[in-house]
C-alpha cells in the first residue's frame, strides 16, 4: 500500500478528522540506521542508531511538524503562513505552502542561512524577508505581526508542529520494538526534544512501549542557553540550524529533562564538525553541522561512561548534509587530483592513493 | 520492524545469500507522491505519481544500485571501487565505500559537477580524480584502468547495479497494487530505465502484477542519442546528471522500448527547467534539473494525447533539488525583501505581497 505521510499513518493520534484535507509530501517513515563502525572506534559496547531525518521531503525533520501546521492552517481557512527561520523551517513552510496552494512568508536573519535552505525557500515561491537581525529578532517580529496581518504562524510555537514531530518517537518504538535507553538530540528552540518526549510518553501510557528514554539535549557552545541556565543574546555557531539564544520551548524542555532524568550539555564547533566528518567518513551518512551535535555529545558521554555500556542510544540527525554544502566542502582537505584523460595517469593516481 | 534497506527487503530476488554482509544505508522505500495540482493545470484527467528517489540516503536513485554493487565488491574481497560520474554515482559510491570501510576513486569531468554532489564525494573521503574531458571519456578510462589496478568498477556496467535498481519497480507495484500504464524516466546512460523494466517484467512473470507499463525515456535535447539514433560526441545540457552522449545501456534500452511499446523523446533545457519550477511551486517537490525531464516529457505527451486521459503515469525524480542549489537559485527571480527588524516594515512587506 502506498505510504501517504505521517498524518494518515497516525491519524488516530493527531488532531484531524475525516473531513480534514491532508497537506502531505510523504514525510516521515525515515530510516533508523545502526552505526556499524563508530562504536568500535569508541571501544565501547553500545548500540547507536541514527534517526536520519534528513530523508524527509525537504531534507529536515521540520516536515513532520509542517505537514500538521499547514494542514490545520488550510482547515482554518488561512491563505498565508509565516515563520522566522534559520533555514530549515522556511524550506518546509515554503514547500508545504506550495503543495497547499497558499502563500508563505519567511523571515530570515541576514547573511547566516546555508545555501541549500535559501534555495529551497526561493524556488518553492516563498516571499523572503531578510531582516537586519538574528533568529530571535525574527521570532519576536513574527509574533507581533500576526496580530496585524492575515497570516498563520507556523513556527514551533504553533502547537500542531509538535504534534506532527512526536510521530518520530512512534516510529522509533515501532522500529526497535521498544523505546531506546537514551535519545540524543540537537537543541535549538527545543521544540523537537519536547515533541519526542510527548510521543514517547504517549506510547508508554498506551502500553505500546514498556520504557521511556532519558532525553539528552546537546547545544552548540556559543548558543547554549539550557546549559548556561539563561538566555543568550548573541548566539554564535557554525551549526546555523541551532544558532538560537532565546529558545521558544524553554519551559517544556526543562520539564522533559526532569521528567526523563536526562540532561543538557554543549559542544564546541570543533567537536561538532569532527562528529560530522566521522559520520560521513566512517558510516557514509552525511548530515548538516547542527545534526552532528547529537552524535558528538553521545560519543563524549559514552566515552566518559555517563551513557553506560550496554545502552541502546538513538541520535537524531535533524537535516541532510546537502542543506549546507559550503560548510562541508570547507571541511575537506581538498584532495582533488587533476589529470589528463589517459589511462596511465588514472592508474598512477589510483596506485599512489590506495 | 526496522527497515534495513532494499537488499534485505527483496533478499529472495537479489543475488545474495545468508553469508553475504549487506552494505546498506537504509536506501529504497521512497515515497510515491500523487500530484494534486499539476493535472488540473494541464486540464487533463490523468493520475500522475512522482517516485521521489531524491529521498534515498545520498539524495539520488544511485543508492539502489550502489548498495548491491558495494555489497558484492566487498563479498569478492575488493578493497577499492572506482566509477566515472556526473556526480550522483560518485556521491553514492563514496558513501557506500565509507560505510564498507573501503576506498572509493571517482573520475569526474572537469568543471561540470553540481556543488552538492562534489561536496558529498569529498566529505565521504573519496579520492577525486578530475579529468580534462567529459563523462564519456571518464567511462572509457574506468574500463581501461580496471585491468591495471586493483579496483572494482561500480558504474552501471556493473550488473549488480541494475539488480538493485529494479527494486524501484517492485515498490511501485506494491504501492499502486499493480504496474502503472506509463513509466517516464530521465535517460542518460539508460541503466535505470532498463532496470525498471527488468523489475516490472519480473513481478509480471511471477504474477505479482497483471500488467506492464509502457516505458518512456526522455532526454535533454543537447544529449539525446536515443532520439537521434546515434551517439553524441559533445553532449551539452544544464541537466548535468544526464549529460551523456555515449550511453552504456544502449542495446538494453532499445530492447526496453520495443518490448514495452514505449518511446524516447527529448526536451530543451528551457522545458526541463520550467517543469522543475512548476513542481516546486505547485506541488512543493524539489528535484534536480535532470529529474524534471521525466515530468516535462510526460506533461507534453499528456497534452498532445500521446499519453491518453484515464492513464496512470509514474514519473521518476532521480535526484533531490539540494544536489544542485546553484541552478535552482539562478532560476529564481530573486524576490528577497530587505527590511529593518521592526513590526511595521514586516507588516508592509506582507500586505504588499499577499
Amino acid at each position: 500500500m502506498r505510504y501517504t505521510g505521517l498524518i494518515e499513518n497516525y491519524r488516530d493520534r493527531l488532531p484531524v478528522d475525516e473531513n480534514t484535507k491532508l497537506i502531505s509530501l510523504g514525510e516521515g517513515n525515515t530510516p533508523l540506521i545502526r552505526l556499524e563502525n563508530i562504536p568500535a572506534t569508541l571501544g565501547k559496547d553500545v548500540d547507536i542508531y541514527i534517526k536520519y531525518e534528513g530523508l524527509n521531503p525537504t531534507g529536515s525533520f521540520k516536515d513532520r511538524g509542517m505537514t500538521m501546521a499547514v494542514t490545520k492552517a488550510v482547515e482554518a481557512g488561512s491563505k498565508a503562513i509565516i515563520c522566522a527561520s534559520t533555514g530549515n523551517t522556511s524550506a518546509a513552510a515554503a514547500a508545504y505552502a506550495a503543495r497547499a496552494g497558499i502563500k508563505a512568508f519567511v523571515l530570515i536573519p541576514e547573511g547566516k542561512i546555508a545555501l541549500g535552505k535559501l534555495a529551497q525557500a526561493m524556488i518553492h515561491g516563498a516571499v523572503i524577508i531578510q531582516i537586519k537581525g538574528n533568529f530571535d529578532d525574527g521570532m519576536r517580529l513574527v509574533k507581533e505581526v500576526a496580530d496585524h496581518a492575515p497570516v498563520a504562524i507556523v513556527n514551533s510555537i504553533n502547537p500542531y508542529r509538535l504534534q506532527g514531530q512526536k510521530t518520530a518517537a512512534f516510529e522509533i518504538i515501532e522500529e526497535l520494538g521498544n523505546a531506546p535507553d537514551y535519545h540524543c538530540l540537537p537543541v535549538g528552540n527545543a521544540g523537537n526534544i519536547s515533541a519526542h518526549w510527548m510521543g514517547y510518553k504517549e506510547y508508554f501510557d498506551d502500553s505500546k512501549a514498556t520504557n521511556k528514554p532519558k532525553m539528552v539535549g546537546y547545544q552548540a557552545a556559543g548558543a547554549a542557553p539550557f546549559v548556561k541556565g539563561a538566555m543568550v543574546d548573541n548566539p554564535e555557531t557554525i551549526a546555523t540550524a541551532i544558532r538560537i539564544g532565546h529558545p521558544q520551548s524553554w519551559g517544556l524542555a526543562h520539564k522533559v529533562q526532569s521528567e526523563s532524568n536526562g540532561w543538557f550539555d554543549s559542544l564546541t564547533d570543533t567537536e561538532i564538525l569532527a562528529a560530522q566528518k566521522l559520520l560521513t567518513e566512517q558510516e557514509g551518512i552525511f548530515c548538516e553541522p547542527a545534526s552532528a551535535t547529537s552524535l558528538a555529545g553521545a560519543m563524549r558521554d559514552i566515552q566518559t561512561g555517563k551513557i553506560p555500556e550496554g545502552s541502546k542510544v538513538v541520535c537524531t540527525l535533524t537535516g541532510h548534509g546537502l542543506k549546507d554544502p559550503d560548510t562541508a566542502i570547507s571541511q575537506c582537505a581538498s584532495e582533488m587530483i587533476n589529470i589528463n584523460p589517459v589511462m596511465s595517469e588514472v592508474r598512477d593516481a589510483i596506485l599512489n592513493n590506495m
